[in-house]
């Protein structure tokens, strides 16, 4: 697959990163950085499983972690996460006006890309082949959990 | 205003107790409790400034501590938030297959309803007179906090 040979982004990077970290906590292996200024200025991963949480998704978790930020900062962010962002987090970037956000893949699950295009938000898929791999992989392996909170 | 005449609810007053919580820490006074087969089974409020927090709107901390649930029972849910649900909360709600949503007031803030609306939720605004005021005193107070994340 040529997406094998795509040399990958040091943000998206990053955010397989922290999906990886999730894994090897065993939790849901999505991962998000959110960029200014080409720094990260939080990162984060899905921590289901490892806390019980119902709101920390990978993009959730990097922006608690980025902290308390001005409107004038996130206007000028892009968002790196691992796979396509679901309504939550999408309205999260709605609510921030952040104006870009790039996916890793949306072939195992297919988030709000429409709305937030819609809303202007600039959505790239890089059609990531790892990120696809580990995703497919865990939900093979883990059906009952991916399905448990917002059904089939 | 015949708002003031109207008998609260009790799970508007429990987000209410929410918001009056978070108002007595130095926050913003929003809450929320989530509601199932006639419990409430997490409750919540902004906690923006108490813990720096941007993802812990009222909503957001409704869920978090209603703690990991299925989807069966989210789909069973009432939400109550003391005000018109922004744009990630609403994102939360849609995630989550929450089919009803009852809001304080959207006099100060509007959110997504048309959105949640669109999407099958029913949303009822009551109109609040105590939400209207302690929301509507907190943005005259501190107009410079309020506008601070998303901007005026």
């Amino acid at each position: 697959m040529s997406t094998l040979k795509k040399p990958v982004d040091q943000f998206m990077q990053a955010a397989i990163d922290e999906a990886l970290k999730g894994r090897a906590e065993g939790g849901v292996p999505i991962g998000s950085v959110l960029v200014h200024d080409g720094k990260i200025i939080g990162r984060g991963h899905n921590r289901r499983v490892q806390q019980g949480s119902a709101i920390l998704h990978g993009e959730m978790d990097a922006l608690e972690n980025a902290g308390r930020q001005p409107a004038s900062v996130y206007a000028q962010t892009t968002l790196y996460t691992t796979l396509s962002p679901c309504p939550m987090c999408s309205g999260a970037i709605l609510l921030y006006g952040i104006k870009q956000v790039i996916v890793g893949e949306h072939r195992t699950f297919m988030g709000e890309e429409d709305l937030l295009q819609k809303r202007g938000v600039k959505v790239q898929v890089l059609d990531n082949h790892e990120c696809i791999t580990m995703m497919s992989e865990f939900i093979q392996a883990h059906p009952t959990l991916w399905n448990e909170d917002i059904g089939v």
